[in-house]
């Protein structure tokens, strides 16, 4: 998979309105009601995860949960990183 | 809960030597064959961690996981970090 151009990046993080760029990384902090609320859905990221063989770095503080993505293999940010963002943007409820 | 002077910290950091002290934090980061079992021990430590309400910081990087804790309310370290601390070693099945 290649590296993606700052162009295709720029036109990729417009799929992905709530994270942000730093450097090759893109993360999201999610938010939940307490901590088996968030324990879950890092549940279900480590599943998609585990099946598209691409693996967030994942930190855990009480009720809220940081993702952030990038291609290591790659050096930089790819397809891979956004389709996953992607999907975990689907696991979480709709707001409200 | 009260806060642990120097000289109980040093006795309780005797009772779990493959913690680090940072400060008000004590860590530990464990290694796993994958970051599935990774997974499950993060399950396991959530168990514990409900159960006892206190709630370690989690960082799961694939087949690594690190744990911290402290105690926010007492604003340092106190003895349900070590008590924490002890179950999660107890956790993790012996090495070899």
């Amino acid at each position: 998979m290649e590296k993606l151009s700052g162009a295709q990046i720029e036109a990729a993080m417009a799929s992905v309105p709530d994270w942000r760029r730093n450097g090759a990384v893109i993360s999201r902090t999610f938010q939940f009601k307490d901590f088996p609320a968030a324990m879950k859905f890092v549940n279900a990221v480590a599943d998609l995860a585990e099946k598209a063989w691409h693996h967030p770095d994942i930190d855990i503080r009480w009720n809220r949960v940081t993702l952030a993505l990038t291609t290591h293999d790659a050096g930089g940010l790819t397809e891979r990183d956004f389709d996953l963002a992607r999907q975990f943007d689907r696991l979480q409820s709709p707001p409200g």
